[in-house]
């Protein structure tokens, strides 16, 4: 078997399987709109809309244009780690999955690359994003490049300051990039007005994004994570462990994966799912987060708005409030504030579970896979290992079969992994007093799902 | 055949093909230092010393211990790029290997982990080394925590500026690095009082380690190149390459690698040389240096010290003389004055050949190769790329079938492709007078070798 064939033909289409769940999210969707009509359509392709609203077919089949441009660097590492084994001392196969060896440094370029294709198919000439740690940012502006469209970038402040470097790698690729907030929108500028040093935050950043697109032509905003079609776009993880495990005759017992908006832990944990209910296997599904944006164990499943300024419709999920700003921990993607409408209405039924984790278990965690696997984790995957390492470390003796996904590598992230050294880190505890603040937000903005229907 | 399969169980043993090369290099080693009373033995574990004088064992086989973990990362892409042979309108056929996805993000672990291995078996408590650019050192302060190692590096100064985060990865497998010249050796104070803001070469990072090891117990200097060995241990590459190509089906007739002290280029050629003189194919073996420090192009063959302060043994090879120092280019490991002994000879007697490229060049192909196949290459690495662009330009309706080898991804020179992008490279051209003047004196010295022989 070449290499190659591990590399999947399709995508697994996860709202096939869960009908019931895609309606409630629709209705729901609907119902608001009308209530409240400040709701625009985020216009994307009709190809990619569909995507987003296919309930008949299982599998949606990958175009070769792109399954070309996913071989150059799929099929991705999947490994069990004897090492962490051995130093764990435990009864635990440890199995991970590694998307960070591609140029983007993240699983981000699986859907990066579908949705340029599909966007330069529908005559669209130039792209506006926004990034947070910027790896979103490099897979959209080495796909824009791949594809020959434009490509703008509103990055979040307080990363860029982080990374600078990511800055550097989107430009090389072409890109403008923005720092946000920015002076090149309106939001941006009424944000620094108030307050000229804002650290900046992925809901401004994609605030900023979306109003710079409505004013030019040919142009289009688009997302990273959150839509259904991303979701759909990062199963190309999941159906290729299924294909990396079947060589191997295992199936795992535990997933985890970090959870931002949830493209990483739906991209492994859908197909995997399906394999579950399918076969009658049991599996937890276990998505994790930081304690410093804790939206899934502490944020209300109601209808939020996905952006700061409320432009793009709103969806039904676990959130914060677009209002909160989480503390500025190395972990850009996971600081936003909810998590996608699908991917929460499997959480409010129990399909898969979550758990919060601090930023420091989170680091240490990293550098022993680091020390042990030779891969340094991007600081946002090294929740998912810290989370597996604490399961285990309360019953070493399991014979467990996990499976960690390890979304992205920490190569330029090192400042996180120094300041956890030297012990200055920042308190990432969230504030529970801003959380209350944030989420009343919403309920008095009657988004709160429980008063709508 | 699982990917696994593809990983080699031996290395590569090139001085057992070529004994009257390896004969003629110890006999003038010999003859020299019977002259020049002044060269120690650089003192590796017995093991270490057997592998760079077996003339009887065709191939060496991989203790598991070492295959193990060269399974962490290997097998390492390989691939054709259909998009930059698209992009260069050519009809060659463009494979290329990679060797960039593993902590050190190079080659060098190849043979970092080897050298650990043999070291820890020995008894050695604490390995000493130097590194350019910082792929070495990244490389050996890992294998020295895979093994329980201490470690400590010294780091060209000029290098270190270039790239701070190599430092903090290197601290992070917990060595100690001192930026070379330093205060920590006589050599380096010496070289301060003579020039406070000196920036460091390859040869005097060195002689510091070399220093500082002498004074410690249970303590040993290492290299990542040069050595007979450590061009068996990357013997690896092509080893894999063999078996990678065979499941496709081809032979190159062109071979590209970039050369420092040679490692990276041997890795690849050492087992493809053999495979076309056994197998009477036709395949040019194309090492490429910076013109900067065009030691195989205009150096002269001759016995020469490998550090600056000339405590290790002479070695016979091509060389600009250890006085030279580079233009500071963005390639650390290219900027070495000499290339290893063994490799030397074969270049010597026409088995390989060399090429000089400008530092613009070479940035310019790393970033047309970035922008078809999602790879940053290292700078050095992209050498070898823009030789073979080099070539194909001046011919692309030829139908060869070339490989070249990507010793390292360039995710820490972001600052050189930079620098290209905004036109503001230095000046690489090294001056002739400077080289002429530092050819002299080896031959003043007694060095050179027809003087000698």
């Amino acid at each position: 078997m070449m290499p190659s064939e591990l590399v999947p033909k399709f995508w697994c289409n996860l709202i096939f399987d869960y009908p019931d769940l895609y309606r409630d999210i629709t209705e729901t969707r609907s119902k608001a709109t009308k209530k409240n009509n400040s709701q625009m359509l985020l216009k994307q392709p009709l190809a990619l809309m569909k995507q987003s609203h296919n309930t008949t077919e299982k599998n949606i089949f990958i175009p070769d244009e792109i399954r070309d441009l996913y071989l150059t660097y799929r099929p991705t590492r999947f490994r069990r780690s004897i090492q962490l084994e051995k130093a764990l001392s435990t009864c635990t196969q440890i199995y991970y999955k590694f998307e960070g060896s591609n140029i983007s440094g993240s699983h981000k370029l699986n859907t990066a690359i579908a949705q340029a294709y599909y966007f330069k198919k529908s005559g669209i000439k130039h792209i506006v994003t926004s990034t947070g740690a910027g790896q979103w940012g490099t897979a959209m502006a080495y796909a824009c490049k791949l594809f020959g469209l434009e490509c703008t970038i509103f990055m979040v402040n307080i990363s860029l300051q982080q990374k600078p470097q990511r800055k550097v790698l989107m430009e090389l690729y072409g890109a403008t990039v923005y720092e946000s907030p920015s002076t090149k929108t309106k939001l941006g500028v009424n944000i620094l007005k108030k307050e000229p040093s804002h650290h900046g935050s992925l809901a401004i950043a994609t605030g900023e994004a979306i109003e710079l697109s409505q004013s030019l032509e040919n142009t289009k905003f688009t997302v990273g994570s959150g839509e259904t079609n991303v979701l759909l776009h990062q199963t190309v993880i999941g159906n290729e462990v299924l294909n990396q495990m079947e060589k191997l005759n295992i199936f795992p017992n535990k997933v985890y994966a970090c959870v931002g908006a949830g493209s990483n832990f739906s991209g492994i944990s859908f197909p995997l799912l399906r394999y579950a209910k399918e076969h009658n296997k049991s599996c937890d599904f276990i998505a994790v987060e930081p304690i410093a944006c804790p939206k899934l164990t502490q944020g209300i499943y109601a209808l939020d708005i996905n952006d700061f300024s409320g432009t793009t419709p709103s969806s039904k999920m676990y959130t914060l409030g677009a209002q909160y700003i989480s503390p500025p921990i190395h972990a850009g993607g996971l600081r936003y504030h909810g998590t996608s409408e699908f991917l929460s209405a499997l959480y409010h039924n129990g399909y898969i579970q979550a758990r919060a984790i601090s930023q420091k278990k989170s680091l240490a965690a990293g550098l022993l896979f680091a020390e042990h696997e030779g891969i340094l984790p991007a600081p946002e995957s090294a929740y998912a290992i810290a989370a597996a390492i604490e399961d285990i470390e309360k019953n070493p003796k399991v014979q467990n079969t996990i499976i960690i996904n390890i979304s992205g590598h920490g190569l330029f992230d090192l400042t996180a992994y120094e300041e956890y050294k030297k012990n200055t880190l920042i308190n990432d505890e969230a504030d529970d007093e801003k959380i209350q603040t944030s989420l009343s937000q919403i309920k008095e903005q009657n988004l709160y799902v429980n008063d709508l229907l």
